[in-house]
């Protein structure tokens, strides 16, 4: 384990690809992080042009993975890339992230880690024989107000929970569906490229995570009812899920890519027995607090009544909005944390578990909606 | 049929009733009726004083229902009371309407109209055969914004309907029901008292009958996943509710009682293709329209950009809030136009036939939970 | 003094004018008055038709103020009208209010109460001397929420006030003053009709009321700013007002008519040294409280932790939205106990004491423009 | 001029500042700066410290703002840093800036640029003689929805401004300057220190500078009326100032940093004869916009209705909030292009001019208020 910055690499993420920059940017703002190299481009040409608007040496561009492995593994440790972000398409993460696991890096990979949960399985088994990390990036669950709520749920101020409800409406389909060429055309309906769901996997799965990382309990078993809205259309855009927690409290889960008009309307809704949490991913910087005989509380950063972890998740004053990027750029700086073996509060990044728990909330939700809306154990 | 104001007699809403108290302004705001008598105790002496605080006649207070009917009916027409609101605790609407309607009385009637759906197909067939108007108070129709939702639906300006999404979160009975004692001791609870559902019998049915007034479109399956809270408590507190609405598209209904904290959180969401339209209930005067590549917006009473019939459901200009006494007068004012025969515009109150429905839904409802959250068609 | 219903007429209000709508929907509301005569209308014919629509008795429709005052003063006390409503032009409500209380009868009045600071010290002295009430309808006072601040404030909850900042701004002169013929056409800025100012005597003044009536702190100077915007209008449609209050405190009073896209938008906030309050009129439910190293609380109506006072101005639980009838309704309730010599709340009605000032306020401010800007005591 | 990344020095921002992190964030968020060096702090050993974190060369660490002159012009052209980033406290900044223009650096400095307005003018014709550029952080300019404010009202959305509201409320101050030794030891109420001015010169002024940057209309008079809370206190800490603007309209500007409660509560209300917009800084991604007979409108980052200046001032797609870095770092993005010699949007950052107007401003507020609140022409 080396000292200073950590050397980054990054496969995929080229010219004018904005989860990219996303990454970069959250890699740039702990100021932990020195990006030296990757396999930015299956245009190699591209690459190199790319790697130098980065004023990156030229000899840290590779044409695909293995090469970035072999070359960089010839490196002295010190100079050497140990975590290696994959903003590629998806279907590509589980290869990656394996090659790169065995080949010794941390990995912090882009949502959805694999397309199956036996990759993922296969994954988690890697991460723990390899002894590295793999960051998986649920980004939601960096902002400071969501930690926040764990933390406040763990400390038992909504008491027993009772209820969780929690939302994912997004609109983008809506304008490309309802023309029979156009659905065809689009990747995330093409179940080759996008795996066995679209709604779900792509979005749906983000709400299965906020509820488990904020409640910090399992969610148990799905019954679901999901709408491809044509028959030609084979992946599910719009669901309901209903939700069945350890310990026996119940939910729902409500996702949708044809909620025409919306943009990234996350929600999530914990109620107890002494109270109640609710925050909105548009409005990130506010979390409502409900008690009976009480007036409603808005919670916001920067405020010494936050969790010492709420806290450090933000960087400014109250009053100056932090937005996604910060969200991100928490999860690396607790990457960072982890790669140097320092003390993580619970929590701050999402890890192969949050991914292989996913991949089974996916598959679980499909096959309660092809079996006819039945419950099924995840 | 009179002239004038209509003549209005009261069943229950006696001292410091509030349910009769809002029935009786609702009735004052428009100006077209007189309340003269009614039965409004089951204590006489009671009925007296409290009709004397009222400054009402002696001689049209009544015991029972029964009285009133024979007495009212030896008056001459034109003194005679015409409309009768029924504001009793819910096991006696259903004796109580029935016994008006063919004792020739129009009827006002508090939800739920009856205990049972069979229950409720008589009094739709009495209100066929009587020729008398049956007004049940589902209050939310009366706001103004849920009318243009409504009007704005019918004029397709969301295009086809794709995603329907209903809440209705209170959190009264959180407080309630953990201890064991007092669990046992509300009515609420009590299924002699209360019928089959506690929280789909209350408020998921406003829920349901928003879906089909502001859509215009019946549901005609539902899957419910319901929650009790404790073994020995009957009656469900807490649900959610898969939909299929005739057509095909899929909506959901989630509905608590104890969801800590919720005040009287009513909120509709529609989805169609061509945009989507939300209403909140405890922000009743503001209707948000989101439409792809257009600015969110947001549409409120007394505006020239409004129907007709949400102009007229409003009596201030622009800025001027008005609130749920405004709607409840709203559906007074649409009862008194049916009464005297005047042309109405559709919705202007929820009949006989919301009534019926509200109970299929409740009983289907429940049987769906009971029978292990399958689909039953309403 | 008698019992039962206080008897209530009203000059003005006739058929269409939706102020005098409101002001017997208020009436109604606390089931204190009963309508029961008036001068409707300057046509009597229409007066005589509009009072049949009431069912009201044409014996008791008058053509004028003075035959209301003579007639009614020849019937038995028992049956006399005890209060009138003066809700007529502005230019009339200082004559007929004068001669009301000479007359005997407790006054409610429109605002502004007068033309004149003079007129208005006129009837401060003639309420005394006659010991009859006068209710000023500031409605804005009746809200709930602003009973809460008010009562907040004088428990020290926002502790010694540093800072004060009232708004109103409405957009509906906007469309009417760029054109010279429309401008000189609207009664609102023809200074025979509308008095010396149009913007801070029609709404600005709500402001000064507001800050005053929350506070209980009197403002002492002021030093304003007023635009008229076109040469040839000469009457102020927007303005800024420098507020010096007794004890020192600073704030500013901003209003305009010409608030393009506004509505009715009332807001004020109130900084001291141990908190902050603030509430806007189009969401008159919420009370907003800020404390340091606390999060924002949001009080609404009907919860146990509101006083005594909010708690008695509210009807229905929390959630239930009430709205400006309602506040108005208080404002009536307040008279009704007033004139039956019942127990009041510091502040459940505006008096003319409010005119006065108010009237003062109009004036000074006007002045401190035409001198240039410059600081005037009131 | 260079191409690639532009070589970026600091001074100030050292270990634990949390502008220089800002700075620094804001540099690498457009990829377009890389970080070589700095006097970071004037403890020369904790500036190699600090630097070593960074990863920088000890050789480009410097003890003051003469060394890095001197060594950096020594070195190539392609070596040596060229834009340098001012961090330090406010009484540096101005002869800092000064030796840099002079030693052919481009400059970024934070608020406030100088601490009168002759140093202003100063720095303003050497940036004229030198040709090097000058961005003064008023980061608020960077938020898409300030753009796009700005845009439409250039492109006459509003018409003819008739009304201006700008406010900036804090609270800070309060809890320190009840006590008398604590107020005196605060920097922000030492003249010495912080100038003429605390709340007009620290926060007031951004009002002033968004007036200006989103209506593009010089604001050409003042009066003010300011408030030091205590007779030893010399610094105003809150105030209200009555503004013209070129062309006649007028506007307030209203500051505080004893709103106690208040986190960074900027607002800007701008009304013309066609409609008005409204923004608020702690919910950045809307603008309102207002319309008679229109809906309200809300706009937000990332859509195609956006103008191509606001949408190359955002990263994500619609709903993935952006915050204040991400503003800041689009101010470094135009001072990048700026310095690259790209074309420029107007008002990509604010220059040398926005410096001198906002301190004249400042000046002037002063005078007038230490005159008798009486008009002042800037």
């Amino acid at each position: 384990m080396g000292k200073g910055r950590i050397k980054l690499g990054m496969l995929g993420g080229g010219k004018g690809a904005f989860i990219g920059i996303a990454h970069r940017i959250a890699a740039y703002m702990g100021e932990r992080y020195e990006l030296v190299g990757g396999a930015f481009d299956s245009d190699y040409d591209k690459a190199l042009e790319f790697a130098s608007d980065l004023q990156l040496d030229a000899s840290r561009v590779y044409p695909d993975t293995e090469t970035l492995i072999k070359k960089e593994n010839l490196l002295p440790e010190s100079e050497r890339i140990e975590v290696v972000s994959i903003v590629t398409p998806n279907f590509l993460h589980f290869d990656m992230a394996k090659k790169l696991l065995e080949g010794g890096f941390h990995v912090v990979c882009e949502k959805p880690m694999t397309m199956t949960s036996a990759e993922a399985e296969i994954l988690a088994d890697l991460v723990k024989s390899s002894g590295k990390q793999l960051c998986l990036t649920h980004t939601y669950t960096g902002y400071p107000m969501v930690r926040q709520m764990k933390t406040m749920i763990a400390a038992g101020e909504v008491g027993t929970i009772q209820r969780v409800d929690v939302q994912y409406y997004q609109g983008w389909i809506n304008p490309l569906i309802h023309d029979e060429k156009l659905r065809k055309s689009i990747w995330r309906l093409d179940p080759k490229r996008a795996g066995i769901s679209s709604c779900m996997g792509d979005i749906g799965v983000h709400g299965f995570n906020l509820v488990e990382y904020t409640t910090g309990i399992e969610i148990t078993a799905v019954l679901s009812d999901l709408n491809t809205l044509y028959k030609d259309n084979t992946l599910d855009v719009d669901g309901t899920v209903l939700l069945r927690l350890a310990g026996g409290a119940k939910g729902v889960l409500r996702s949708s890519q044809i909620a025409t008009g919306e943009e990234n309307n996350i929600m999530i809704m914990v109620y107890g027995d002494k109270g109640a949490l609710k925050w909105q991913q548009e409005n990130p910087n506010e979390l409502t607090l409900l008690k009976e005989n009480h007036p409603l509380q808005i919670l916001k950063p920067g405020h010494s009544y936050n969790a010492q972890f709420t806290k450090d998740s933000t960087k400014m004053p109250p009053g100056h909005p932090e937005g996604i990027f910060d969200a991100m750029g928490n999860l690396y700086r607790g990457m960072a944390k982890a790669v140097r073996g320092e003390k993580l509060e619970n929590g701050e990044f999402p890890t192969v578990q949050d991914g292989v728990r996913g991949m089974h909330f996916i598959e679980k939700v499909v096959k309660s909606n092809k079996d006819g809306n039945v419950w099924i154990t995840i």
